[in-house]
């Protein structure tokens, strides 16, 4: 496989393009992060999610601490070019750093306030213990 | 309802929050877009999605050329309060400005070739008859 795909991104200003993760099973999305060239063509390559971390300016194989890989069914590219869709298999069912299987727990009710609809399945201090950071 | 609710987002240094929209019936990912604060303000108001162009640098109340509007389900927010998913019912059954479902309607395949998925279900040119501009 060449890397001309890759050419075909079309890479923002800061050489990033947006990602969403969604469960190939069940079909929520999971998480949404940014990638760079660099770790686009890797989780093609590893068959696995791993995202550019903007904070820690460095690739962030997602899972790498709390286990929690994200495994590459399909990679999809939109009209523009400019976002990058990943049908993922979540492995032990949490994409969330809270311990919640979606990044996307927060629903807003017919009274303005975002509430939470999902519960944590997981507490962080358990899936980064250990660790230095969590993800 | 209070704009509290608003001050929750973490808006970026453009003023703007990546919208994801998902069809909930098929759950289908349908597009990408951005918001500001004023277009999520109006999204909740009016429920429809109405995003921010940062191309045109102005409101874009989705469908309102094509007639595609995103009727508003469910709004979400993410652990980092950076990203919404909005949970819409698309009007048309059409998506995207080439006349696709969704946006990514393509797919890398196993030789590192982007094949196009979705058939257009409605041409542009119909879609935007005697309209100044597509969306």
């Amino acid at each position: 496989m060449s890397d001309a795909w890759l050419d075909e991104v079309c890479w923002d200003e800061q050489g990033l393009v947006p990602a969403i993760a969604q469960d190939i099973h069940t079909g929520r999305i999971m998480m949404f992060a940014w990638m760079n060239r660099e770790s686009l063509k890797l989780t093609v390559e590893e068959q696995r999610a791993i995202y550019w971390s903007r904070s820690r300016k460095r690739l962030w194989r997602k899972g790498e601490e709390s286990g929690h890989i994200q495994r590459l069914h399909e990679l999809r590219l939109d009209c523009d070019g400019d976002v990058v869709l990943l049908m993922i298999e979540q492995l032990g069912g949490i994409a969330c750093h809270t311990g919640r299987e979606s990044c996307f727990f927060r629903k807003l009710d017919q009274d303005g306030e975002w509430q939470v609809t999902d519960e944590v399945l997981k507490s962080p201090d358990a899936i980064y213990a250990g660790k230095v950071s969590h993800e």
